[in-house]
């Protein structure tokens, strides 16, 4: 990754603020982190005894839980894709 | 979801214990389980100094962000394939 290319990008996340850096757009990691903190804020809804880093745990297992259901999704349609075009 | 499907599954992440209850196989879960804790041990390997929590919203952040492209690869092979079936 060149450093042209990179961008640095402040989101707000369950109450801290991370500086991102990447080379997506600004717009996109805001989306990554909105999804987050959502989740967050869901998690503490149903659990308010869990403190930050099981809630983030949480999260972290959820979206990688959802991550692999859709990988599984591609590969699904992947070879799909394959058998149609022969 | 009724109760007859629910499956308890027991992981340990970065050094805690969840106890995770839903659908999905243990293998799965333990495969989900095991993606976070990697990730998150890789993310203290580079910033040793981060607390558990920041880490284990980074791993979420990162996830998510992968989940996201992962979504956008879906909707172009499911526009192909409705482009191939017509």
């Amino acid at each position: 990754m060149s450093d042209e290319h990179k961008i640095t990008t402040s989101v707000e996340i369950y109450g801290y603020t991370y500086k991102i850096v990447g080379t997506e757009t600004s717009g996109h990691m805001r989306q990554v982190a909105s999804m987050v903190d959502e989740s967050m804020r869901e998690f503490h809804a149903m659990n308010p005894s869990l403190d930050s880093s099981k809630l983030a745990v949480l999260t972290a297992v959820n979206t990688a839980h959802e991550y692999l259901k859709l990988k599984e999704r591609v590969e699904q349609l992947e070879n799909e894709l394959r058998k149609l075009k022969g």
